[in-house]
């Protein structure tokens, strides 16, 4: 009985998400269909990558991730599945996929050509419906990976945006808002020595949050706090509120960790 | 193990959905629920009944879907249930079905009115968990169908906006604008010779969008494109952008279409 | 084949709700899973009990309901699991399961504190994953309930809102908008003598709505009326509208009830 999860653009307001289980519940009855996300702003393959990579480590092994952010659907874009150690990851081969791939090791990857698996009719629209659906629901009936297609070398990776060091300064980035308003950065809490929880946090350059604290409620109810998020990153949040709102933070703007010790500044 | 699924303006913030389905699987504990939407526009019977429509023939054969449309509830509005060669739809008798059961044959249909199918105590707001829910639950545990309530011979159906044709002209409409501001018209794939791919399209009167293209990319990014989409009908887009947005376009706009050959205008 | 409900204030837009789904189904592969609702403003408990409450009484006996509105995650609250005659509710002792527990005869209260039905690291922000869905995943595939944590003999109560009773009249309160606009009371149909259906409801202080009617469509369209609602509460609505909007109605304002009889006012 495996899982197929779904990550898309399409949200729920349509019928579009509906058919893909439709879709899949016709080829492959008894498969469990858990809904990742249908929010990701239509289009934003870095969005749909964090918010895949963030829940995929989640599900038990054996899981089918259907990830369909693709604003090139119809045009010369491949359209891939990734076998790794741990799962088998569905969709078009944009950088959708990139960043859950980031983790594990990658077995195999098949470029999705073999027709027999896509529904009769494909749309130039609604690959998701027509391709990665079928697709998916053959794999969760038992299908061989190796009969999807060609063997592929490679897949097109978003670019992680990078930790820069300077002297006892670490910086990083805001990569994902979520709906409380959470800025969730690029750097990970195990890339820190244990005595760095008790440095400040600059924001925005001159701004300083604060030390990294152990929840949301160590500052006053309305106060920005940096804490170890849920996804493994460090994370600026406003205790009761939105750290979006509250400091302005978009996605790409820096936040810089300065380490203790040296007296840099 | 038989499939249910369900089409609402109930939206999700609420605990209404939810509910049904706990009246569902208290009846029937191994059906299968599927959301088609719960995001129809409150009491917008024409956007329900076209995404029930254009989800309903994606699912195999059997599926039970309930939709529930219904600003009529606890009136005098009947509640059916219309069995066809493919599948088994239930709601209230007021258009919300009509249009999914335009492509298929009608075997059966019966008046709601067996209140042993029904919850013991019956509100009149909440129809879908007292009446439409626990129907559907009891088909899907096998339930004779023959046994809901008395024969009708007749349903609620919405008209169909008509497709008007003049010389080369075909003017048809917009009849569902979905969450990409993509304008969906009532103008089949089907009905158009081949060659009327190499015709240009015509909205809003005057403004030419020109021919109809493979996909959404055959245009340059912002710019409007008509293509034939996933649902099997004409629909005018914007590359990477809304078309309801940047054309103006609303439900009910005339879309006109020249066919190429003679030179009308 | 338990049947686990998830009830969040964590929105659908990220990945949480998914995240927790794939615990569960890692940990008991065969519950069946069904969203109440993940839109409860966040950090709202009273939207949040009231919403559990009026699902949880639709559901099979044995559902395991998991609420998890948790402005303290992370903080000094605990966290609890509550056993009834009919189900059991899992999440933080802050008063979001209680109105739920109003209902029914509680058997045994635990709290979580048996770290082998947690996830192995727990982080201090996201307990919905990392202890919730995780102990109502074991206690779905038949863990004993009393091995979850030391009994408690108490729990967080919401305050329900007082009803007060003068001569004929009946003072109780909006205590939840729901998403068409109709405004619930703590008014219960059960407390007022059938005769009470033919008394003027008066909102808002001065402004009467008209007698309790049998449906939204006893009055004209855009018209205020007052029904006895789905939840078992008095309701007021606008037919074919929002009586939040039209009539100004917030969660907190009285709504008075004048029984028949004698003529106070």
């Amino acid at each position: 009985m495996s899982i197929i999860t779904l990550t898309t653009d399409f949200g729920t307001q349509d019928w579009f998400v509906g058919t893909m289980k439709g879709v899949i519940l016709g080829i492959a009855p008894k498969v469990r269909l858990v809904d990742i996300t249908h929010e990701i702003p239509a289009g934003d393959l870095r969005a749909g990558a964090f918010a895949l990579a963030a829940a995929c480590r989640f599900f038990p092994a054996g899981t089918i991730h259907v990830a369909v952010v693709d604003p090139g659907v119809g045009s010369e874009r491949a359209a891939i599945a990734v076998r790794t150690t741990r799962a088998i990851f569905v969709g078009p081969d944009n950088g959708v996929l990139s960043w859950a791939l980031r983790d594990g090791t990658i077995k195999a990857i098949r470029r999705l050509e073999n027709r027999k698996f896509f529904l009769p009719a494909v749309s130039n629209t609604f690959h998701g419906r027509d391709i990665f659906a079928p697709v998916a629901a053959h794999l969760g009936r038992g299908a061989n990976f190796s009969s999807l297609g060609p063997v592929v070398n490679n897949y097109v990776r978003l670019p992680w945006p990078e930790i820069r060091r300077c002297g006892n300064l670490v910086e990083g980035e805001v990569v994902y808002i979520d709906r409380f308003g959470n800025a969730i950065t690029n750097l990970p809490a195990g890339s820190f020595p244990a005595r760095a929880a008790a440095t400040p946090i600059v924001c925005h350059g001159p701004k300083p949050i604060g030390t990294v604290a152990a929840c949301y409620q160590a500052v006053a109810s309305g106060q920005a706090v940096a804490v170890w998020g849920s996804s493994g990153y460090l994370e600026i949040a406003v205790n009761g509120g939105s750290a979006a709102r509250k400091l302005g933070l978009k996605i790409g703007n820096p936040i810089t960790v300065e380490l203790p010790g040296r007296g840099v500044r």
